[in-house]
């Protein structure tokens, strides 16, 4: 069904071995996106081998852009200053940028100097648009037409162009650029030859500002099924588009960064990243994860006297902290996906606030009252019972419902990213008032508990 | 930017006051996607209500369709056989079996029993493919021609047909219905009017087979830049087309199962799903996660004699066991993001899982230096630190390290989630592991701890 994989093996002897032709021969007329797989796991020479067949066939940038973004640096940093701008200068606006972004700080401006003054102009001005916008991101590689357009003049002005990368709407603007309506392709085609564009455009189409960030521009794209979104700067002018594969990059980015986030990853700690790099990475999270750990050690520290007491207490310590954990990630997990999907709105989030915490007081009852029995059939005390289930209906229903749903919102509020840290931080508070609930009452109450 | 959403309290008021056809001018032409939200929070009478509304004006399917998938059932529970079936008739074919879908078992079938012939044997033939594979969510209503077919026939054809649901490429077949090739609809609007598809076609397009799994299908779309899928069956006739709006919303959905799936989390556990529905689904989890707390607790309870001749070491243990679950957990996460991703195949993966050990020993050694030396600051005993920072290589390098990255592995290889409960667990054996070899290496060297 899909393509055979190119063989890497014989490409890499092909490497040694062959002219420049027959590699390309070989590679053929195969998928950019298949071509761009090759890169990974070549040694430096032969990566500039290949970069330089794709580059003399100007097929370089269209692959290099398919590059996981963790690999495309690294690729990048083997290529020459003066082919890297060439290879700038042929692709399209918005992959020019992913390169340019792909450069360290200190090489980007050396290579934006080398390109000529109109592709300089162009990076310059997408490269100006924060980080996370989708100005950013977009592609100035779009085609618009008057109202005043018939279907036949459109269609004669799209065949003068040519290819253009992508291509689903004719984007209708005034005189001053103004985007005033789109009009489908697929409408275009069934026309009859006179009809102007202004009599069939779709008028006041949806559209995002070019600072609007890039995770709510996909969120329009998916909930509307469009195939491209216009971006308007703010009085309205037609800057850009972006293509509903953008849009699925960045759901995929999100989703990556989400999952990462709760569990204390950078976005480039990949499966294939370097041991150092990713060691590097997960250094800062596992001190923080130090950190919130020593809290709880410390308050287990506060407890040492009853605990030496009663020694039997050390055993069910894990059964309070494990289950609040997992509940407080529970938790935390629906509250970020919602916000990701865009499916709660802080109007609406004290609503879901209370739902978990009644739902983890409902667990926490069933567990606490198993936790309970199983208790008093193995150490015979009905009181121990007693205390680890209250410390459970604590910690999992009030502390872990309440900080998993509230700590996620807050963190939203604060313009952070939602899922940042979640899971360290959730757990660690469960651990520590795990702890705290139950010594606290197992302390209170030791004299029924011996 | 975006359309301003519709307020919801007017309509609550308007469908208590107003005239149906007042309702519907208010409404207006909005997407589908807004009006599906004006059921979120409404009463059963005003959804019957406003399900009437829309039914008449033959809008209901497009807008139920757009609902999230846990709000649909409890809205088609609250339509009569009559009016739902009259709907799923009307309905595009893919949308006819989400609603299918959506039934309970026993009214599944009673509802297919009053289609009409056509529509029944369609949505037989859909709802026989399996859940998960790309024939059960492909569309049918799709236009073939023959490679003889002209540019200006193809386009006759078209207008005759009229509104297609989605419509980006023409699809080319054999006289008996086997898929030769596609034209992509910009190049038919620049084709002359005489050329044959034939001649424009790209031949042997990427295609599914009706079994491939959604996930792989979705991929296929995003990795080359798809708009559709075409779907065929064994002797390669097609039977269907998948879009790129299906593909964003199964990476949405693979995105949740995933991270649902870590925290053992059902995939209908949503932010506003009834508590009762979410304790329930809750509590299975609830039950693993007790017996690995259970298992943790068991490895404790053996070491209770050291514990009580040397109850500062109780102080440390929420340390071993917080870093190494946190450890398994960060694994586990970027292994399942790559298997999500379609980064790793299990040709590498043992590549991955030594990475994955390695990082975490180099981190261990790291975390177990820091809390040596602040053992031995804090308790003057040089032994302490060097049992904590052994447990702490052993478990976050070694255990947490191997389970995380291989766990998610196995389970793919046995064709379950990679991600199912793989939280819960990672934590369950860090847990008993760090209990084991922090307690069992102060046992072997208590004369040295007290």
């Amino acid at each position: 069904m899909k393509p055979a994989p190119i063989d890497h093996n014989t490409v890499r002897e092909m490497l040694r071995t062959a002219t420049p032709d027959r590699v390309l021969r070989f590679i053929g007329q195969r998928h950019p996106a298949d071509i761009a797989l090759l890169f990974k796991g070549l040694e430096p020479p032969e990566v500039r081998q290949l970069f330089d067949i794709l580059f003399s066939a100007r097929r370089a940038d269209k692959a290099l852009k398919e590059l996981p973004p963790e690999l495309l640096p690294d690729i990048l940093a083997l290529i020459d200053d003066d082919k890297l701008s060439r290879m700038i200068v042929r692709a399209d606006p918005d992959d020019a940028v992913t390169f340019i972004d792909s450069l360290p700080e200190e090489r980007r401006e050396r290579i934006i100097a080398l390109l000529d003054p109109e592709r300089r102009a162009e990076v310059r001005e997408l490269i100006s648009y924060p980080e996370g916008s989708v100005g950013r991101i977009m592609t100035t590689d779009f085609m618009t037409f008057l109202p005043s357009t018939t279907a036949q003049g459109a269609i004669d002005k799209i065949r003068e162009r040519g290819e253009l990368e992508t291509f689903f709407y004719l984007y209708v603007v005034d005189e001053a650029g103004k985007l005033v309506g789109v009009v489908p392709l697929r409408n275009l085609v069934v026309a009859p030859p006179n009809r102007s564009l202004g009599d069939m455009m779709i008028a006041d189409p949806i559209k995002a500002n070019v600072m609007m960030d890039q995770e709510e521009a996909a969120r329009l794209v998916s909930k509307y099924e469009l195939l491209a979104l216009p971006i308007v700067d703010e009085s309205g002018r037609l800057e850009g588009i972006i293509t509903v594969d953008d849009v699925i990059d960045i759901i995929d980015k999100e989703a990556t960064e989400d999952m990462y986030k709760m569990a204390g990853l950078a976005e480039e700690d990949r499966v294939f990243t370097p041991v150092s790099r990713s060691v590097k990475m997960r250094l800062p999270w596992t001190i923080l994860n130090l950190m919130t750990a020593t809290l709880a050690a410390s308050v287990v520290g506060l407890f040492e006297g009853t605990l030496h007491e009663i020694i039997a207490l050390v055993t069910f310590m894990p059964v309070i902290a494990g289950v609040g954990g997992n509940g407080a990630t529970q938790t935390a997990t629906v509250i970020i996906r919602a916000i990701a999907l865009g499916e709660l709105e802080f109007s609406s989030a004290w609503k879901a606030v209370v739902k978990q915490v009644l739902v983890n007081i409902c667990i926490a009852l069933a567990a606490g009252g198993v936790i309970a029995v199983a208790a008093f059939l193995w150490k015979g005390n009905p009181y121990l019972g007693l205390v680890l289930a209250s410390a459970m209906i604590l910690n999992l229903g009030l502390v872990a419902g309440f900080s998993g749903a509230v700590i996620p919102l807050v963190l939203k509020a604060l313009k952070f990213d939602p899922a940042m840290g979640a899971g360290i931080i959730v757990t660690g508070l469960t651990d520590a008032f795990g702890f705290l609930s139950f010594l606290g009452l197992a302390t209170l109450f030791r004299g029924y508990l011996s």
